[in-house]
């Protein structure tokens, strides 16, 4: 499992009072760095290499989350298939589970503009972070 | 149906040259503003009255969305509850239908911290736009 | 002049019932896209040929922007320079001037990392949309 | 000086392969918690009594930053005047000095909707923050 911690911002903060839904999804995206980084070693998200694509996301609201404490985003790998996998994160604040979702990635060739098997040490390297249950 | 159209910007595209998928539920939430309105007719957001949580968003990411041509985000109704409603939202790109997602919008009164039933003339109000197929 | 319309969305508004000083640029940097366009007509936004380097922003807030109404984002050109431009920008709802700034624009070779002279025709087409008064 | 790490995010890096500058404003208003904190101390958000607006806001982007490395966000008190103060900021990756603002925040009494002036013990907790050079 990866792990960030995350301060919410001013703005993240809607006119209810806690953070706005839309803003998970970006907390997210910063959690799944280090998975993106198995693919893309030295993170250069080059355009011609790169090789993943999002294919799904959903996200389950289960608490309001407030601007005063931090936010500790986990990220883990759920399921890994052929030519995709499935991340699932976790938004937690003061011993609460927040937030939670899946988000299913594409290993994808952007010359071709297809999807791709995912090559068998990546597979490797996502299994070394798979969720026990999620 | 509710429809708008929206430019992307420069920032909404990514590294890879496409519309980052983090951009999306903030179109969307764009898009639901109609919605939005049915419960809050002056649009005030006063943190006091203001009725409506969300409990769950999921994205399909069909095809790729570029920065050259407006996106027309399309928003309907497509499930009427006792305590919550869902809204069936797309977007088109050129002709193609780029994205698709629901949310799970609750009925719910932030003073009490709880949910509540649809009051059956919000419930009348947001018939009038149930989607035929979603 | 340009100009867009654009209709705030729920979270654009912060815990103060108003539009976050950070969307600001955000709807300016929509505003700028037909600026842009005159550099890169096919708007490929291509690494290898795209020739502008934001350099400067200000932003001077004067009247509060609410959720309720469509704002208006006017883009003009101010001043066109040697190796760069500045673009003006005011955001107007309801008849107010809410908000009004400047961006520095440099003409840049990103291959060779550094600046580089405004062509002659660019600097006509920009000459089309400079500003009475800013 | 306060100080806070950030890591991009995947949808933080535009077309161009560096941060988009939208988003440095977003960082900011992360870095300037702790100046919020001053006049909210339980962070509460609470739209009757929370006293600060924003009057200005403006960056200089000095050098280009890329996906791979943390930011360093460096805030710090540069001016303290009578109805407002001033908020230095600065943002470093790998040694370089790569963006840098400032914003201008008036204390503001937002039910009679005018300024005020800052009070004499907020004036005194801003001071312990002053820079000295910016």
């Amino acid at each position: 499992m990866f792990s960030i911690k995350i301060s919410p911002r001013f703005g993240d903060i809607d006119a209810l009072g806690h953070v706005n839904n839309t803003v998970l999804p970006i907390w997210f995206e910063t959690g799944r760095t280090p998975v993106i980084q198995i693919f893309d070693t030295e993170l250069a998200l080059d355009r011609k290499t790169f090789p993943l694509i999002m294919a799904h996301t959903d996200l389950d609201f289960l608490s309001q989350i407030y601007f005063k404490y931090e936010v500790e985003i986990r990220t883990s790998i759920s399921k890994i298939g052929t030519k995709s996998f499935t991340v699932h994160q976790e938004a937690w604040q003061q011993g609460n589970l927040c937030a939670k979702g899946n988000c299913v990635i594409v290993y994808f060739d952007f010359n071709a503009n297809q999807t791709a098997p995912l090559p068998e040490d990546k597979k490797k390297l996502l299994s070394e972070h798979i969720s026990v249950n999620s």
